[in-house]
């Protein structure tokens, strides 16, 4: 059977972080499918559509790797999309409390959800979403934080 | 002297982990106060009066138990109340670092209050509420997770 | 019925944390057995017998705090003694995780058995006794950390 | 060449945490600037001007401290300012994590600014901005929390 | 090409918590081979033979499970075995904050070695292996955390 | 006046970590002396007559840095070198908890004393001396982990 993963994120923007992951875990998985979460009460700062696009050709040549949006909860999405795995990084232990209460969450909801988890390389540990954001916001340069031109 | 103790926090929702510590914490004290802080201010999720009696309905039996709102510094509140004691549960390091701050506060501004932790058990420590409103958002069930039908 | 707590360890030796964890814990239990684990094979630094004599001295005209030794599982100690609670101080995360293991383990062992905790205070949450240990051992003044005089 | 340090916040308010850091970090550098990150999207609780009027008071006779306000990142602040040095205060592990992220992008965006860290004293670790403002908010007493009158 | 994984310990024993991670990981990998990594000079406390046996017949029908020894680096074993992958299962933020070293370490080692986590379900995380010897220490009957007779 | 500093550990062995961390104090500190404590009783891994010869010539050209020996307590030993600085390096949050409790205890032994943090860098933060001796008794290469050939 096929190995289907959900790689789960607001990714807002998505960073050279989560491309780490995401390539990583395709020595795990036959297909990884980026979600974006989104619903429209929540405000982004980068266009959604936008990272949609900035992603995939990020990507290209990946026939195992696409992107989609959902607004229903990953434990239902991933039954949908016949995905029994969700891909996550971890950061540090901020992130770990964090997971390990969605992971139990999400088997709770869907058990045949596992939750794979891979530790983000130390040289892009520390950049997340929002400092990329705050950045961003003030007019500097993110070139070296995200793997597209923005 | 009576030992009373309140159990302060949001409870949006009351879960079951809230319910577990509760229950644990009658064997050290003779009356237990759930106190739902709110101000008219802070925007809730479920609604006040329907979490009240949720929880009220769900203790019935127990003459020892009592669910009240306040709007005023938990500190301030256990002195009005002849409360000497606040209950806490602790599922993790995060809320490690954040209960250790607030009992320190709390003890500088009310010197005679004592808080008293004791550890959530492990099935309920992965489910917190600001999880299962995002389930219930989605409109998934989340009987599994609070101690009363809703 | 009387509430009985034991507060175990090794108190090798007894300080300042240790001891504002048991006064604090006169407010919860009608009775604290400070119990000194040991076996004849863990090699202590200070003495047991001078430990025993000086903890005991240290409370004097507290009728309702002990201390005794065992060489046991705390979870039969505690059964034999007809407590139901174990005391425990928590300074920091490094504990909170080492505390959670035990309780949760005491629990499946003893059922009756309930963990209570609480934060140890500021100004004596950075000393353990092997610190105290350390700086005995070159010598150095150690009244600043020990309730007694050693 | 002068060693010129910033430290930067919001301190909404400034608490005595924070002038423990200063004072301590003056042992280190020779000038230090508390740089008060403000945009005007972001709402505060306590008024802008009027809080760097309290700090600079309360720092009155420090002739190698000053208070500016900013908005833009702060490391191109540094830069503007020959600072070399960012100064900050460790609390609790939360703090770290939160810091370790930072300090690594900052590092990323000036090559020459180095972070360094006093971790606060246990007295003052507790109190965070956000709890005094909660204090204040109820109309409680904050002169306990902060180096000068309000 | 066959995905190999394995799951490296001292299992001085073996727990339940052991067997959970092997099995869930059975959903990422063809074959896992649980490697016991001992040499001479570490002393045991369960003979290493006789853990070798309870292992095995714990998982008796799985042919993709094997036991084995080793007295190398693990990332030096995985070349041998040709195992890409190892597969670790995390507790708490003290064991991602070794198993973190412990990752980029043997990554440095064998850059083809990719560390996969899986978080431990909360039935299982409380109980370590040296919890475990504590309490056959003492005679008390461990059959409710390790999965075979002893 | 002169603005001293101790690096205190025991250096067994002396890694890339700890050399960032000292090139980067320089930044801080007139004189850094890397103290490597050690009594008769501790057996060390790497021989300390050759690793104090390694330190050395890997500063080389550093008038500022040197190393020594010490068997005393490192409060003790800054007051008779005149150094009212320690320098640590932070690498994660079990470091922090444990440099936590050092620091607070350094201060009461010695008033003078400020214990100062530099976050290691990513690239370092994961290998720890403990690790190193690990690789080096299976006579792995170690030369990517430490400053000076052995």
């Amino acid at each position: 059977m096929k190995k289907i993963a959900i790689f789960p994120g607001s990714f807002d923007p998505f960073t050279n972080g989560h491309r780490n992951i995401v390539l990583r875990g395709l020595r795990l998985f036959d297909q990884i499918i980026i979600g974006i979460g989104h619903n429209s009460k929540k405000k982004r700062y980068f266009d959604l559509e936008e990272m949609i696009e900035l992603i995939s050709s990020s990507f290209k040549g990946y026939d195992n790797i696409s992107v989609i949006t959902y607004d229903e909860l990953t434990a239902d999405l991933a039954k949908k999309l016949g995905a029994n795995y969700l891909l996550r990084g971890l950061r540090n232990t901020t992130d770990f409390e964090y997971e390990n209460s969605i992971a139990q969450v999400n088997k709770h909801l869907n058990n045949d959800l596992e939750s794979v988890f891979l530790i983000t390389s130390p040289e892009f540990a520390s950049v997340s979403s929002s400092i990329i954001r705050e950045i961003h916001r003030y007019g500097a340069d993110i070139s070296g934080f995200v793997p597209y031109k923005i």
